[in-house]
């Protein structure tokens, strides 16, 4: 085992900024009312709230008033796709999504399916990527909802969502975006991209656990997905999680200061990590758009190799990475997301995910170039495949 | 304004012990990893995560497999409630539930009314208690759920869940109970108790915001409420609030110990507080069971008042407690509870609810039963009903 850590896994879960963590602790033990109470202890609290909800909407350009709290983007995702559709059966039954959102949109509409909707799952490129004329193409009189997520979680590749934004305002159709893997990493701006729902989560940038949004522009129509009482304009019920969301809040400010700086700093080491495998590594794919990606994300693929035991060599090396989707790599599924890609089976069993965040160094990925190589040759030295395919 | 501070408003936010928030810091700088991620930094969170489930599960005479976390007590009653009702509509669609359930389950079966289901609202005598006779006369052979609280959350009234049980173990219908209010403050026994789901929260027995849980006898059938991945054995998605989820399980393992003697601690402050009022006071009502009734809930119904005014009066005095529901104290809706219970509504406008916690002192109580009676003295003088009613 190797005493060096390399953290690349950032997008299974980042280390909060430390200040961040400052900011919640107040809000443990001594502001520990709840946020409805009328008397003192409800105050701090609840000026706390308010206080976060404006710093993530300035973090989006949105209004406070459009900023509604969840316990997580999974349930952003939930609450945005199971909710309009709810709130517009009447309208009609039928939804557009691509075939590489993250389960979260992908399971509301199984789910939906099985009461009476219909999806259409649009195709996309050999980079991941959307066409929107494809949404056009797929547009019916009773389409309520179309849902196309602001930038993949396994490749990075982010979507024509202002495209897709002037098609769907025109048939005034709903339109939502999980943005929860760009918010953070690229500027993101509810007015440019006409979106009308966005998901947002604060553990993607340096927020701990616990805290998320979904962004409703006003007037949209929606209904709960937790229902109870009073809390958020009625449309997520529940005690706030108030020492999670002043988290969210404030590395909301601080990320907003930094992203500009970030995903330059990023993209550099990205590319450094890409070309240093690409050239030092033979049969070695880049997945994702060339140009429209995000700055953190790189996955890879290794052909004639397989992605977990890839994963264990590296682990021993102390470099700690993901093989496929964070969410599904207990499940040891092929990654849909390369599957719709077109990546054929063999070569996406392989594929590795390196996600790149604030603590990120130079010198750390240096040291991936250099210890890569060697593990990527001893486990093809033992692979019958690729011995057979070389020979 | 008075220096001195009484907070009396448990119900509402209880200050969580010390040592369950020490218990959390490591989990937010320190393994901040996914619990999800092969490699080490998944290692500590995942041990953490079922350290926590195996001490929910030890509270409630559960298996640690049986818990299942979720973000607050109001998603684990939309959970129970949806999930099981989605699960189980095929063999029929029929609910029943009592009339002072909190909103959570409320409002949970009003969606489902909405989708088709039919619902039976139980009523309850006096003292808020449901007749275990009405049960029975209520199911139906599409009867598929019965959802009864074990305490209720204005009252205190502890129902007869047991008979209840024995009811609905007979007719093979599930039975689910929002023990939200009792568990850390009553002994809670699920197999005592007989039920086959049954919700809790952290931040009711000293836990921070963020985590609870629904406890799922194996074998119940229930579909997710957040639909997505692989967490919580597929059935309530998102990346687990780690942090919150270990103040959950610390707070669990230390109320555990306690609850028999704060149990204890509590009725006797209560009890006081109760007979200082009543004897100083006329025209007070004490609502709730005499006998079956959590140890820390203690509401009142001051006659010729409005509870708002009081409860104004008394902040100035120090004294933080609520009015009606906790929930809806910001609504100013008469409390549904009190009205079921056949409290008249000019009464129910006078309700007072004190709750008390671990650091509420005899001394508290007696200087609130010093500053009571000159308060609704004074507010008395300035009311016209009470000075007509009083000739």
């Amino acid at each position: 085992m190797s005493s060096r850590t390399v953290y690349l896994d950032h997008a299974a879960a980042t280390r909060p900024y430390p200040e961040v963590i400052e900011a919640m602790k107040p809000y443990f033990l001594e502001h520990f009312g709840n946020p409805m109470s009328f008397h003192k202890y409800g105050g701090a609290p609840r000026a706390a709230l308010e206080e976060a909800r404006s710093a993530v909407a300035d973090l989006i350009h949105a209004k406070a008033e459009e900023i509604f709290f969840t316990a997580s983007g999974t349930e952003s995702n939930n609450f945005a796709v199971k909710g309009v559709a709810l709130a517009l059966q009447k309208k009609g039954k039928h939804i557009i999504t691509s075939a590489i959102e993250h389960y979260g949109v992908h399971h509301s509409c199984k789910m939906l399916e099985r009461v009476g909707f219909e999806t259409t799952y649009l195709p996309v490129d050999e980079f991941g990527r959307v066409d929107p004329e494809e949404v056009k193409k797929a547009l019916r009189d009773d389409t309520i909802l179309v849902s196309v997520m602001l930038a993949n979680h396994e490749v990075g590749t982010i979507q024509p969502i202002r495209e897709i934004a002037e098609i769907t305002r025109e048939r005034k159709v709903t339109l939502h975006t999980d943005a929860r893997m760009a918010v953070g990493h690229i500027p993101v701006d509810v007015e440019e991209l006409g979106v009308d729902l966005l998901t947002l989560s604060g553990q993607h940038f340096y927020a701990p656990k616990g805290a998320a949004a979904l962004y409703i522009r006003k007037g949209v129509r929606i209904q709960p997905l937790i229902h109870c009482g009073v809390q958020e304009q009625g449309r997520r019920a529940g005690t706030e999680n108030v020492p999670a969301i002043v988290g969210l809040g404030r590395a909301a400010a601080i990320i907003r200061e930094k992203v500009a700086g970030e995903q330059k700093r990023l993209v550099v080491l990205r590319d450094r990590l890409e070309q240093g495998l690409t050239s030092m590594i033979d049969a070695v794919k880049v997945n994702g758009h060339p140009e429209h990606r995000l700055p953190h994300l790189s996955n890879i693929c290794v052909n004639y190799m397989e992605g977990e035991g890839m994963i264990m060599m590296m682990v021993a090396r102390g470099i700690m990475a993901a093989s496929g989707s964070a969410c599904s790599s207990k499940a040891l599924k092929a990654s849909h997301v390369l599957t719709a890609m077109g990546v054929d089976h063999a070569m996406a069993q392989g594929s590795i995910l390196f996600s790149l965040g604030r603590e990120t160094t130079e010198e750390e990925i240096d040291y991936v170039l250099a210890e890569m190589p060697p593990i990527v040759e001893r486990l093809r030295m033992m692979s019958p495949i690729y011995q057979q395919q070389k020979g």
